[in-house]
C-alpha cells in the first residue's frame, strides 16, 4: 500500500514468535499459549502457583469491584482474618477438615523455632472465623452477620495444575454469613448467586446455569452446595461461583448461638460464598480465539487502541490526531500505540493477541478525508468512521461487542447439551466434547461407576427439570433426578 | 428534658462497660481499648495477628484506593506473585537474607508429604518477584517495569505484638521498581515519597516528616531508606510509608540486566516501596481521645449518624424526617439510628466511641422549628441549624474538621521535637515523651550506645539541617549529621 516513505523500523520478525500457534481445538496448548503470549500470567518455581500479570490482574480488580457493588446492596462487610490457622480450630468440623486436611500447607517453623503447633494456610477460613463469631454473637440483633474476605487461598492438589483454572494459590472471594432461620439463609443463598450470575452475565459475557450438587460432590461439611456452571468451547463444564448451605453443622461444631426474639437460646443458620480466579480463565476461554485474546469490552481494561500510520513527511499532523482523538476517548481508556520502530501490522497483531476489543487506525489519506478505520476484535470487521462520529460509533460497537459475546457464549452452552437415557450415548457425548443430562438415582456408586467407565466424566450438577418414570442410567433403579455429565476443570 | 413519654427501652446499663476507661496517658491500656470498643479490631488465637474488623478495614480499603489513584498517574501497575517462596530464592541478596531469616514463618508439610525444600511465607516479595523480573526484562524499551502487589506478609516478630503497629502479619502495598538511571530511580523515589505523604497529609489529617535512616536503620539489602515518620501523643516516632534504594544490589544478585539505547548490557536500578495497616493505628492513636475514636471525615465509611428523638405521639413524624435528611446526606453515607430499645444519650456515646465525624439529633420541638442541632466529634461544639441549611452545613463542617485535625497533627510535632546537645539532656526529653534533635558520628557502636543508655530511645532518622561545628553527642569525636532521637514502634 502507502509504505513507500514509511519511517524505517528496526528488523522486527518475531510476528510469528509472538502469535499464538496452536487450534482452540488443541486447547490446553492454545490456551498455555494464549496465557503467556498475551501476557496475561506467568508461572514460577513454585509448582501449581501462577503470577497474575497486570492485564489479567487488572480484570480480577473489575470482578472484585462489580461484586463489591452488589454486596454492598446485600449488606456484606468486607475485612480481613489472619491467613495461618492453628491446628486445633481446624479440626473442629469433622467434614470439613476430612475434605481440607489433604490439601493444607503446613507451617511449623518461625525463624529458628519450631512452633509447638502446627499452623496451616487457609484453605478457606471458616475455620479461623467462626470462633470469633461464636464470641461476638449473642443476640438476634447482632444477625444477620456478613463478613467477606477477598484474600488468596492455598490448597496443594496434587492433580495437574492448570493456570487460572487450577492452581495451588487462587485469589478469591470468601463471604461467611449467620443467619437467624433457615428461611433467611436459604434467600440470601438465592440472592447472592443473582449477584455473582450478575457479574457474570452482565460483566463478563458468560452464560451460566445454576445448579445444585449431588451429595458426592457438595462441599466438604455443608449441607447443599450450589454453583453457577459454564460450559467451555473443548466442552468442560466449569464450576464457577458457589454457594454452600452449612445449616447448624458449623454453629454447633463452632458454638455460635444467639438469643432469639423470645428469648431462647438457638444455633445460628450458615451460608458461605465464592467467585475465584478460575472466573477469568473461563472468560478467556470462552471467547478468544486463534489469533488471541478476545474479552467483553466491559472487563478491558483498555478498550481502545489508536495505531497512527506514520510516514515521514505526515507523521506530526497524524500523531497530533491521534493524540486528540485519545482524549475525545478518555472515558475508554484509549491510548495511542506510537511506537516507531514497529510497523502498523505489527501492532496490528500484538493488540489483538492482547484483547483490545477495537482499534482505530488513521493515516495522512484518513486525515484527508476526514475518516478513521475502525476495526472490531472479535468480528475483525472493518468500518470507515467519520472523525466527528466516532465517539457515538465505539459507544455502540463496545456494546454489540458485549452483546455479542453473550449471546456466542449461550448459544455455546445450549449446543452442548444433550440429553439421552442411555450410557453408551453419554459416552459418545463426553467424546465429542459434549455434556449429557441424565437420569440417576442418588447413589454414591453409580456416580463412582460413571465417572470410571467415562474417563473422569462426572455428574456435575442436578437439573431442575421434572423426572418421573426415568431410570438410572446406571443402575436402572428409579431416577431421582436428572444431572449434568461432563467432564470438569 | 422533654423525656416524659419517651418510648419505653429495655433496660441498658451497659454505658460504663461499652465506654472507654482508660486515660489517654495510659496509652497501652487506651489504644487495647479503643481497638476493641471501637469496633476496630479484635484478637485471635494465632498470636501476634489481628482481625481487621470492617470498620478498620474499611479506612485501609480508602487508603488503598487513594494511593491507588495516586500510583496510577506515575505509571504502578497491580499484580499478583505467590505469597510462597522456595528457600533457595530467598537466600540469594545475602544481606537481605540475613535480614530477613529470623522472621521468617516456614511452610515444610503439605498434606501428608514433606516438602523437599522449605518455602517462606512472604516477608516481602522481592525475592520471588525478581527472577521474574530478571526474565522479563530484556532492553532498556522494558523499563522502567513498576509492579505493586496490595497483599499481607508475614513477620514472625519476637517482640511485643501491638495491634496494628506491630503484628505478625499485617497488610501493605509493596511495589518494586526497575529503572535504567539512578537518576530515575532517585526521581522517582521522590514522586512516590510525595503520592504516600500526600495520603497522609489530605487524607489521614497525619502531619509527617521525610528522613533518610542511618546506616544501622536502613533496610536489608538497600542503600538507603527513607521514610515519612510521624510523632504520637505519646511521644513516640511512627515509622510510616517507606523507600528503599537498592542500587544495582538486588539487579546484580537476580541478574536483572538490560540492553540500553547504545546496546549495551546494563544492571537496573531498583526502588522499593511500601504502606502498611500501622498507618491505620498510627491515625486511630493520633486523633482520638477519652471518648473513642476520632478519625479525619475524609476517611470515615459513615461521615454523619442522624439520631431521632422518639416519642410515643411524634415518632412517626420525626422518623420521616430522619430519613428524609438521611437521603439528601446520601454523599456522605449518613444513615439513622431508628433503634427503639436504646435511649438517645446512649446512641451519642457509642457513635462518638465509634467515631462518627458528625451527629444531627432531630426531636419533635426541633421539627417545629425547622431545625436539628449536629455535633461535631473532635469539638462537641453543638449547634443548631436549619433544615434548609444542613446539606450546606455539613460540606464546611467535615471539611473543617478534616482541616482542623491536620493542623493539630502538625502543632503537636512541632511541640515534640527540641534540639539539644547534651545527652543527658536527651535522655530528659526521652523520659518526658519528646523526641530529641541531637548531633551524631555515623558510627554504629554509638547508636548502640544511645540505645542502651535510653532504655531502647534510638537514631530514627537524619535531619536535613545542615551541621557545621557540633560533636558526636556520644563519643565527642565530629559529628556528621543532626538525627531524630526517640522510642519508636
Amino acid at each position: 500500500m502507502k509504505a513507500k516513505k514509511e519511517i524505517k523500523t528496526e528488523k522486527v520478525s518475531k510476528q510469528k514468535e509472538l502469535g499464538l500457534t496452536a487450534d482452540k481445538d488443541d486447547f490446553t496448548e492454545w490456551f498455555t499459549q494464549l496465557m503467556i503470549k498475551a501476557d496475561l500470567a506467568d508461572y514460577t518455581d513454585v509448582s501449581g502457583c501462577i503470577i497474575f500479570k497486570p492485564s489479567s490482574y487488572a480484570m480480577w480488580e473489575k470482578i472484585k469491584s462489580e461484586t463489591d457493588k452488589r454486596f454492598k446492596k446485600l449488606g456484606v462487610k468486607n475485612c480481613s482474618f489472619p491467613m495461618l490457622i492453628p491446628e486445633k480450630y481446624l479440626t473442629k468440623e469433622k467434614e470439613h477438615v476430612k475434605g481440607f486436611a489433604p490439601q493444607v500447607a503446613w507451617v511449623t517453623e518461625a525463624g529458628e523455632s519450631k512452633l509447638s503447633e502446627r499452623l496451616a494456610i487457609r484453605p478457606t477460613s471458616e475455620t479461623i472465623m467462626y470462633p470469633s463469631y461464636s464470641k461476638w454473637i449473642r443476640s438476634w440483633r447482632d444477625l444477620p452477620l456478613k463478613l467477606n474476605q477477598w484474600n488468596s487461598v492455598i490448597r496443594w492438589e496434587f492433580a495437574h495444575p492448570v493456570p487460572f483454572f487450577r492452581t495451588r494459590e487462587f485469589l478469591w472471594n470468601e463471604l461467611h454469613t449467620v443467619l437467624a432461620t433457615e428461611k433467611d439463609a436459604l434467600q440470601e443463598g438465592e440472592d447472592i448467586l443473582e449477584a455473582y450470575d450478575d457479574v457474570g452475565t452482565n460483566e463478563m459475557a458468560l452464560y451460566g446455569l445454576v445448579g445444585k450438587k449431588t451429595e458426592k460432590e457438595k462441599f466438604a461439611g455443608a449441607i447443599s452446595s450450589t454453583k453457577i456452571h459454564y460450559i467451555l468451547p473443548n466442552g468442560r463444564i466449569i464450576e464457577g461461583p458457589c454457594f454452600h448451605y452449612d445449616g447448624q453443622n458449623f454453629s454447633k461444631a463452632y458454638d455460635i448461638k444467639f438469643l432469639n426474639e423470645n428469648g431462647k437460646e438457638q444455633y445460628g443458620f450458615q451460608c458461605t460464598y465464592a467467585i475465584t480466579t478460575r472466573m477469568l480463565g473461563t472468560m478467556f476461554a470462552m471467547h478468544s480465539d486463534e489469533k488471541g485474546l478476545i474479552i467483553p469490552p466491559k472487563m478491558a481494561p483498555n478498550k481502545i487502541v489508536i495505531i497512527p500510520i506514520l510516514f515521514d513527511d505526515s507523521k506530526e499532523k497524524v500523531l497530533k490526531k491521534a493524540g486528540e482523538i485519545a482524549k475525545d476517548l478518555e472515558k475508554f481508556d484509549a491510548f495511542v500505540d506510537s511506537r516507531e520502530n514497529y510497523k502498523p501490522g505489527f501492532k496490528f497483531n500484538e493488540w489483538e493477541l492482547k484483547g483490545i476489543p477495537l482499534r482505530i487506525e488513521i493515516g495522512p489519506r484518513d486525515l484527508d478525508k476526514g475518516i478513521v478505520v475502525i476495526a472490531r476484535r472479535d468480528t475483525s470487521e472493518k468500518k470507515e468512521v467519520k472523525i466527528k462520529d466516532i465517539n457515538k460509533f465505539v459507544e455502540k460497537a463496545l456494546e454489540e461487542m458485549q452483546n455479542s459475546l453473550l449471546e456466542k457464549s449461550k448459544k455455546l452452552f445450549k449446543s452442548k447439551i444433550e440429553k439421552t437415557s442411555s450410557f453408551d450415548e453419554l459416552k459418545k457425548l463426553i467424546e465429542n466434547k459434549k455434556v449429557g443430562i441424565v437420569p440417576m438415582c442418588k447413589n454414591v456408586e453409580c456416580e463412582d461407576k460413571l465417572k470410571a467407565e467415562t474417563k473422569g466424566a462426572k455428574a456435575v450438577f442436578i437439573s431442575e427439570d421434572k423426572i418421573k418414570n426415568e431410570k438410572c442410567i446406571i443402575c436402572k433403579k428409579k431416577a431421582e433426578y436428572f444431572v449434568y455429565c461432563g467432564k470438569v476443570y
